[in-house]
């Protein structure tokens, strides 16, 4: 039964190879994010280091009526394109530690499909425009999606955070090793 | 002064037009999510509602290098693609409810850029493979990214939670609504 239970998820694996998942797929922006960060170094790595900084989302306007019954939360997750992004790198020394991590175990922006994810806090909504708070987002990002954050759907209480329970750094801001 | 900032920010927003945000990107998929769900209909609609499901994360092998240290992590985010959402609609009817809401205030999967996001538990990882539970995904969907769930960075408490405070349905799978 074990042989029969390899070769199913074999089986299931090259299913997966035959069902297109190797072809690319087209995104376009919705919208771009306006904040006050010109550049990489200086930017708060996460919207917890981020208190007190506003930035303005603009959303393309015929994508507006997607905002409909948006303003009743109080967070958003805006998922964007990380436009000033160093090619993807497997390894990387995230800003937390000062050791080299497997990239996946870090929110490191040189990703192979750079998207970004931010849980911002949504001040209001008017028109097309969305003022926010604690944005960790460079200027002129182009925005990709925005979800509704739902405590239910997204907020989880764990015991174990990998290498970031002994992280060697308390770093709130980024530099330029990501940057291009 | 006040006029001066509403330049400031007409300024802004012509920038970020200029700025090239109005481009498209391209997305390859770094592996594949094997899945219990054939279909749209059943598949549960959160991790939150698919308590005991488990399935296989597939990274491809060139991608496997960037895994390194996630295991430490007890849950992880998996970004996908929707590769069997329908068109995005700006206005659905979401699972939860029985009234028309636009788009960006639900999770639903017809998204101008289909972008899936889901907060799983992770088991196991064995080379290439992810062995994960709490999966509300198609099987065959192509993976996008995968980054650690750090609560720091992604557990908020909120007062409000927009329309689902008085969401009419305690719905927990999904139907055709957004198949193709």
């Amino acid at each position: 039964m074990e042989i029969k239970g390899e070769m199913q998820r074999d089986k299931q694996l090259e299913d997966g190879r035959r069902s297109g998942a190797e072809e690319s797929f087209q995104m376009t922006p919705i919208g771009v994010i306006h904040t006050p960060f010109r550049e990489p170094a200086g930017t708060p790595i996460q919207p917890r280091r981020a208190r007190g900084v506003r930035g303005t989302v603009e959303v393309f306007e015929k994508f507006q009526e997607g905002l409909k019954d948006l303003e009743g939360f109080e967070r958003i997750w805006l998922l964007y394109w990380f436009h000033r992004a160093a090619p993807a790198q497997l390894r990387v020394v995230p800003y937390l530690d000062d050791k080299e991590r497997g990239l996946f175990a870090t929110r490191a922006p040189s990703r192979p499909n750079p998207i970004g994810l931010s849980c911002v806090r949504l001040l209001e909504l008017r028109g097309n425009l969305l003022s926010v708070a604690e944005v960790d987002i460079l200027d002129g990002t182009p925005l990709l999606d925005i979800k509704p954050y739902v405590p239910e759907f997204d907020g989880f209480r764990v015991r174990r955070c990998g290498w970031l329970e002994s992280a060697a750094s308390r770093r709130g801001v980024a530099d330029d090793r990501f940057g291009k």
